[in-house]
């Protein structure tokens, strides 16, 4: 009781739960988030109260979420990947003050970077940036620089939200980017809908990848100078072999 | 059969094991890996074969995986973390080619930089890099290089391997690099035995991190310029309070 579980779901599926997801749901009296992410779950919870609200009401979920424990109450709020990484856990943190009582836990998973590298093959072996292309909540120009600075310093690099509806052309922008740096033929990948049905990827190179059309539920992958394409797979070698 | 799963276990406990992971082991009819890691596990499956190798013989264990999946076993190669994240993905696909008709599937976990983040609080709510300070397989160079530019990025980063006995002035080095660029009162973070007994982990600013005697069990976190202490918790904003 009192108690916020912030919980990362990963993908979505069952089978990329943690054990300990799945306990702090079973635990919560409710299951609250944006309406996908619950809709991911409460078929593993029938009966269980739910709390959903839109895209864009990620505050005002917060503070229901964190009033509702207040009061007494066991609330579990999913979010999709891992609950750290773009996800609620900030939001409930700062505002828990504001809500005597509450206690937060967060309950990590398996955010996108991870799961859609698998998918790929191991592009993240190495050193690695994640870098959201969405500039609702941060100014582009720091976008563009944090781009340009892991792109010299020779990062794999993961892109969250490379493309909306509103924002088509980002993914070449931030492309266009990167090729100041980076050789036309690194290796890149993409998959959409990780986890999910419909499943799907694709390597290519950076230039190619510059005309490509994703979408929001798209995660990008960029190879650091050092990955390969390794009998379809993306590959950045962690060094072994320079050492043998 | 010919298939060698590897597996990312998360920090270890039970608890923090996807289905997808347990599966895997359950399926596989060996489990192999370094000896710490199968030592996670092997109680869940009593009576299961293992093959354990120590730290150093990382290829030497891929090869034998490879090939035993090639002679039409199952094997389950178990990582800490995640598998594709400093692990034994990358060298199990880039050696599969020479072991025909052996398949690889990675199974992703929870790595430490998500694990680690959950204990603190949310200190990688938005972009972020991660880097190991091991420079085993890496020069100390390019290290120091990618510090500076994530540094200058404004990014939080978590550091993998700060520390080891032949390194133990290493996160100082580090933090002498990052302090050219950040705030000495930078909100930073280092978290103990993940998800293990004995966990401990503290929240200190970048100055003090300089002269903390950390050992190689341990995930550091340095906060971006936003990053906040709120009530002992480590916590990046998202941007939401300032759409408001």
């Amino acid at each position: 009781m009192n108690k916020v579980y912030v919980v990362g779901l990963g993908p979505g599926g069952e089978e990329f739960m943690t054990a300990q997801a799945r306990a702090a749901m079973e635990r919560a009296d409710v299951l609250c988030g944006y309406t996908v992410y619950v809709d991911l779950v409460k078929h593993l919870y029938p009966g269980k109260e739910t709390y959903v609200t839109p895209m864009t009401r990620e505050l005002e979920r917060c503070r229901w979420a964190l009033e509702t424990a207040a009061a007494g109450r066991t609330v579990a709020m999913v979010c999709s990947g891992d609950a750290g990484v773009y996800g609620m856990a900030g939001p409930l943190l700062q505002l828990a003050g504001e809500y005597g009582g509450a206690e937060v836990e967060v309950v990590p998973g398996v955010t996108s970077a991870l799961s859609g590298a698998a998918v790929l093959g191991a592009p993240l072996m190495h050193d690695f940036c994640v870098i959201s292309l969405s500039d609702l909540l941060t100014p582009w120009e720091q976008i563009e620089r944090r781009l340009a600075l892991a792109a010299a310093g020779g990062f794999s690099i993961c892109l969250y939200n490379p493309s909306s509806k509103k924002r088509a052309d980002y993914l070449r922008r931030a492309c266009d980017i990167l090729l100041r740096e980076k050789s036309p033929d690194t290796v890149c990948g993409w998959v959409r809908n990780i986890g999910r049905e419909g499943q799907q990827h694709r390597l290519l190179t950076l230039a190619r990848l510059r005309d490509e059309q994703v979408d929001m539920f798209t995660t990008v992958f960029i190879g650091a100078g050092t990955t390969q394409a390794v009998a379809g797979r993306m590959v950045t070698p962690r060094g072994y072999e320079a050492k043998r």
